[in-house]
């Protein structure tokens, strides 16, 4: 079986999961916790090289304060899981800004975390104009320059994204590193994460032709 | 009924549709192009106000000649069609290439036919990475300083994205305006398009909930 080099997990559907429990919607945050753990271990397993976790994005942090302060405190939580584990570990986002939480600063350079291994990225306080904003420091177009010039430059090109919570959008996720990424949207919400759907993910890529646009 | 203002259509599957038939690859391109018009009729009728077609990227050029010189020429004949037709046509890609058909070199300042109205936009000789490549030469990064900076900058942004053929993937299409597009796939191969394919994807539209990320 074929299996992608670069993964990207958009872990969405924590508000809507919260409001079907009958719970307010800052709730399902941290239910999201153990679901990134286990597509961790599975990704390790199945040997993939990269996965880069969605984690908020700037637009996010137009929600409700309460909210802003739920899912900042998983994504804090998250990365610390994922930093006992053997992985080399880098958060990306935009650091010059109130809303980047401190306690991750140590992690926005890439670091080895036990025998390190798969690489993993955080996108914490990430903003696809933020991201494109030092584009063009260099003349030449060649794609491996946009890349370089990215703030993301250090997450490579991803070759499945897997969305939960049912919508069928990339929400500015990675522009550049998406731009040929095959798009698989899980219905589940993510705290009713199931390994089955990496499995189907996973199945479902084998059979797509990757052509890059040739 | 909540309606998008701007539809991009990326009419994929020509070539498989062709195998399908016991053709060779190339003979799909031009059965695309009534199924284009048909497009933009329904499109006009329901009040969309623009719409952006993907008719071809560099990367499509690394095909063989005989399918670029076809897929080409599939373009030309379609910027002619619509032409004849009330719109704000304009043609999008880069026009310092061999491989940017001259015929179309008086489409890419935009112009009204007919009547003007719907602005219709076609993606010739495009590719993302020409796109991005004159970002800031501002050093604002304002999301409205990058589209203004793009070389597509004359293309809003895109609500909802529909692609024929079964892939699901963007391919390059407009990164930027695409950001937070709607995506919805449709299995058959373009030239097997029917009207119905874009009432299910607008009703599919109607119920999505538009965050922006908020």
């Amino acid at each position: 079986m074929r299996i992608p080099n670069h993964i990207g997990i958009i872990p969405d559907g924590n508000r809507r999961w919260a409001l079907k429990q009958g719970m307010s919607k800052e709730k399902g945050y941290d239910k999201g916790l153990n679901p990134g753990l286990e597509v961790f271990k599975i990704c390790k397993e199945i040997g993939i090289k990269e996965i880069t976790y969605y984690g908020f994005t700037v637009d996010n942090t137009k929600r409700p304060s309460v909210q802003t302060k739920a899912f900042t405190k998983a994504c804090i939580d998250a990365v610390n899981m994922l930093s006992k584990e053997d992985a080399s570990l880098l958060v990306v986002g935009n650091t010059n800004s109130p809303m980047f939480p401190k306690e991750l600063i140590p992690y926005t350079k890439r670091r080895d975390f036990g025998k390190g291994g798969i690489k993993v990225n955080f996108l914490v306080n990430y903003g696809w104009n933020w991201d494109l904003g030092s584009l063009n420091q260099n003349d030449s177009i060649g794609k491996n320059n946009i890349i370089k010039n990215l703030k993301s430059r250090d997450v490579s090109r991803v070759d499945l994204i897997i969305r939960w919570g049912g919508r069928r959008r990339l929400s500015g996720f990675l522009p550049v590193q998406s731009i040929y990424s095959d798009f698989y949207v899980v219905d589940d919400y993510w705290p009713d994460f199931k390994a089955q759907h990496i499995y189907d993910a996973l199945s479902w890529y084998d059979k797509q032709d990757i052509t890059l646009g040739g």
